[in-house]
């Protein structure tokens, strides 16, 4: 038997899912992605699942005998273990879904879990920002704020597979509300849902600031694209939520480094798009809010997959050790 | 050669020097203990150190030679890796002392170091109310709040030694003034240090408290144990104290649950006094702030060791692989 060349990585997002074929060191060799479509029920994004995993196979013209493990990045809950998903609330309407039974049965292949902010910082890990760090954190920033914390190269699960939920630490018990229904997490202060309720508000007590121009004076577009804009165009009202904004990430990354003393904070989606217009007064903060002022503070940089961290997260789990 | 059987623990404490031998699977066969007179400076400590253990060996009528390693507790910082202490703030007039060279030198026995909090989590996942757990949070509950993390059975120390400082994490950036300088830190809301500071407060403004007559009138004695020793007579001033000790100290082991989903808390000294005084209101807390409502609450139990953790302690750093 020949030794087996390929991984094929699987990212189901709410909105797309991603196929990705990657040689045996995670080269991307083939992607191709579809629309989720969860609204039309489990069933029908399970056989998504199958018929895209089956599509990327065979434009690369690669046998299923060929491919050694399926990654499979996922919204959490999922148990790593089983490769049970358990009730993902992006997708309405699944119980628990047997997802690696089902890869197993169909294909032959033995799959491996990780739930997407975890598929996400291994990504960044081997293929990003995070390269030849062996501490680091990455936090998800785009509607909320998920996590995925890497010890000594690999991804720390916790007791019950729920560690690095870095966005529910609560900063402020009497915060806004976020949607884990506690109030003032991170997650409530500065993800992208805080920053555009942040935003609609400022804006109706600021009426000069340029956001509402940008956003056509549509409330629904008053979103971080429009912030990052105005600040960029030297908005006050603007430049002052980001300022607002790093500072409260920096208070909760500081401590975060404080428990984990790690070498690297890898911030995605959001902190990309805004650059130092966040990480300048996230950097602040930080160095405000870190206890041991006698260690090099932890780098602070944005991912570096962009796009394409669906993909390369999925490849990543495949190839975890 | 014969196999070595023996463990040798040190513990450095501010006040005293605890020294104890141990079989080889860390059951303790002697200990002694002399007061450290931090005071006459640092050849005067290590002096009573090498003293110590050379007379625990003595007195055990165990040759240096049966001993296979010295495990040392010590106040932080230190690098675990060279053995070296770096000027401990309660160890005045010390700059960088090569501990480990010392040790090797006068007695040909490799040393082991841990600095306080993480021999004390070592001591209780070994000893015990952490025996069995795989990943724990232990802290140290007396003047500063320290804490010990322990991962899949081991230490984790962090990028640079500083992981753990879960006593540093600031839940209220106007709170009060911590020891280290920020405000609103943990420590700075309940440590023992934080409680006495908040008797004396509010003893101030209740003066039918029960406290200033259990402290005899003076100021200096309105602390943890007078607050108990209220507490338990049902006096309404220190049952307030504790409740808001223990939201607080709830909320930032939730902050810690939520980040590393450990099995258990095991809470020191303090705890071990108030039980479920403090314990009580903390398990309110940890399970209002906790993200993850799906998985069992951690355990949160008080510390088991009592008055012999120093010992405990460095014999099980000694043991620690």
């Amino acid at each position: 038997m020949s030794a087996k060349k390929y991984l094929l990585g699987i990212d189901i997002g709410g909105t797309k899912l991603a196929g990705a074929l990657a040689d045996s060191e995670g080269r991307l060799l083939h992607k191709m992605r579809h629309p989720t479509e969860a609204h039309q029920g489990s069933q029908h994004v399970l056989d998504g699942i199958i018929c895209l995993a089956q599509e990327v196979l065979t434009q690369a013209n690669i046998a299923s005998s060929d491919v050694s493990c399926i990654g499979v990045s996922c919204p959490g809950p999922v148990d790593c273990e089983t490769g049970i998903m358990y009730s993902p609330p992006n997708l309405p309407g699944w119980g628990e879904v047997p997802l690696a039974e089902i890869l197993q049965r169909e294909f032959g292949i033995p799959a491996r879990f990780e739930n997407d902010a975890n598929a996400a910082a291994l990504a960044e890990h081997k293929f990003g920002a995070g390269v030849g760090y062996k501490n680091m954190v990455y936090l998800t920033m785009s509607t909320g704020i998920g996590g995925g914390i890497i010890i000594d190269g690999r991804i720390y699960r916790g007791a019950h597979g729920s560690a690095g939920e870095v966005g529910h630490q609560t900063l402020m018990p009497d915060g806004p509300l976020c949607g884990c229904g506690k109030r003032g997490c991170l997650e409530a202060l500065c993800s992208g849902t805080a920053l555009s309720r942040i935003i609609q508000g400022e804006v109706e007590r600021h009426p000069e600031s340029l956001m509402l121009k940008l956003a056509d004076g549509q409330a629904e577009k008053l979103a971080p694209p429009v912030l990052v804009a105005a600040a960029k165009a030297g908005d006050e009202t603007a430049l002052e939520i980001w300022e607002t904004a790093g500072y409260h990430l920096g208070w909760g990354l500081a401590n975060l480094a404080n428990i984990l003393d790690p070498e690297i904070f890898i911030l995605g989606t959001i902190a990309i798009k805004a650059g130092e217009l966040l990480l300048k007064p996230t950097r602040q903060a930080l160095n405000k809010f870190i206890f041991n002022r006698h260690i090099p503070l932890p780098d602070l940089v944005p991912a570096r997959l962009g796009d394409e961290i669906g993909e390369y997260g999925a490849i990543a789990v495949a190839l975890a050790t």
